[in-house]
């Protein structure tokens, strides 16, 4: 088979453009670079990257660690990650964990091995022990989901905040008994939700009452579904309901809508602004979070701490996107 | 730093076992595992899987190229390339390329340079040309999208079919103006099913009017309600719908939503099944592919194509999901 020598030969170039070439580097003319591909196809040349990366001790792939891609909440924050990467000669790949320990060994084993040159997770789930440890040598970025008091960088919004104000919008439009609509606690995001909206009830003097607060396995839309039929037996139902995602939120509005009753005048605020909340009937009032521009950001911080720089924690700005959900 | 024979030795195990450990093959005790695991943690042990690759001449990773993660139906056909993929030990790499020939580029060069073992493609947008070059010489599975009379091996469902029979079903429900939401027509798929949708009216001599076809740009819900506003605004308006996507459906849906009349009588029909398509009031009837089965059959055809077996093409059976939107 060729080499890297033949082809830079047989195209008149040198084995650097030759290399810059074959490593999509942006400082080639379409003219040069035309005549290494030529040359590389001529000579059926398959350049081993394995050898490349081997020698370079790069991989120029981050990994980018979710739970599931079914959550449309993380589409926004990947293109941003992908976007970014890929205008700085990155690639990402997707790792979808499943919330598995074994599947989040395998991917985090890929940068011991050296198989990627760090990481970007937005697991909840993840061992914090072992990314902590895997931290200590290696890039590692946390994305949404964060470690309190932890020493791997971040970059999130405030959750309790976001959450205390959606609370407080709801008990200005005259709601008194308002439920909550979250997910498993052992999450941060989900702690930090049911405590911006007990802070807003007691800035209120409104009751907290368990039975107004329900905890779903999942984020599937059929969670929500479920959820909100347990709230409409109750005997004293809600008024209105704070759901900590979309997906919860728009199966609460599915179950309001098929309801025997009408309860159009049960308020919903859902979490996140995926695109299907502005397609539910009625329209979703939900917490938007710049998705993009944390996903951008995100790969920024990574591509800094691969360089060995140090890295600062990032709490973007949320808003309140208010729709026909809220308008009764 | 220390190397394998040093764990082993460590470990008290033979250097095969301190490899299958490494491999997370499923062989090995979970005793043994852990005295190979302190071992390595003993020692600061840090494999170069780059190394072990170059050796093996494998990286037990397959490419997933698909063109947006934005539209959920991927979501089940990726469930059941990877479930199927860690069950045989590989890991995937899911790959947007946003339909961008540069980033395919990208992701085929990744397998032309050994750093993947072969690619699953569900990405209509992908150029053939490189891509039956690459299929020479490396393993290459087209899921979902096709080539007619092409040599790579694929799987999918009968697109023409289904949608002959979806827009029969229109038909018998006593309508006789039925418009289709198409996707642009250089995609296999939306050519297949505005053939089947022009089938199923020539046989019942209904009329074929070129401004009740809307192409839309893309596939997203917001493609679809600027369909469904287009065709509303006709002065002969069509009885019924039928969108080669359910994001698009769902956005026909939204635009008769928010109608200044209510256009309820307007029957509704997508195509995927997708999770949110039973979410939408009304619930959309829809067109169901075995996506998880078909990704797990596509990963199945991949890895007997890394063996070098010979793979043969796979279309499965699809169905019509009845639900509200076709019920007046």
């Amino acid at each position: 088979m060729a080499n890297i020598q033949q082809i830079a030969r047989k195209a008149g170039v040198s084995v650097a453009t030759v290399s810059r070439v074959l490593n999509n580097a942006n400082l080639v003319t379409p003219q040069t670079r035309s005549k290494v591909e030529s040359a590389i196809k001529e000579l059926n040349y398959e350049p081993s990257m394995l050898g490349r990366n081997l020698r370079n001790s790069e991989s120029r792939l981050m990994l980018v660690l979710l739970p599931s891609i079914s959550n449309p909440f993380y589409n926004e924050i990947i293109n941003g990650i992908q976007n970014t990467a890929i205008a700085n000669n990155y690639n990402i790949l997707l790792c979808e964990t499943d919330s598995k320990a074994e599947r989040e060994n395998i991917y985090l084993n890929m940068i011991k091995n050296k198989l990627a040159d760090g990481v970007i997770s937005m697991d909840p789930t993840i061992n914090m022990e072992k990314l902590n440890e895997l931290a200590e040598n290696h890039p590692v970025i946390l994305c949404s989901e964060y470690e309190e008091g932890g020493s791997i960088p971040y970059i999130t919004t405030d959750s309790e905040l976001a959450a205390y104000q959606a609370v407080k919008y709801l008990i200005q439009l005259g709601n008194e008994k308002i439920a909550l609509i979250n997910s498993d606690e052992k999450f941060l995001y989900a702690r930090l939700r049911r405590a911006g909206y007990e802070r807003a009830l007691k800035e209120f003097n409104l009751p907290i009452r368990d039975q107004w607060i329900y905890h779903t396995k999942d984020l599937e839309f059929q969670d929500g579904v479920q959820a909100m039929r347990m709230l409409l037996q109750l005997e004293e139902r809600p008024q209105a309901v704070f759901a900590v995602s979309d997906t919860l939120a728009i199966g609460a509005l599915k179950a309001l809508n098929s309801g025997v009753q009408a309860f159009e005048s049960i308020a919903v605020v859902g979490f996140d602004n995926i695109s299907f909340s502005n397609m539910t009937n009625p329209t979703l009032t939900t917490v938007s979070q710049p998705m993009y521009k944390m996903g951008c950001l995100a790969a920024n911080m990574l591509m800094s701490s691969i360089k060995g720089e140090k890295v600062e924690n990032i709490v973007l700005d949320h808003e309140l996107i208010i729709r026909e959900s809220t308008m009764g």
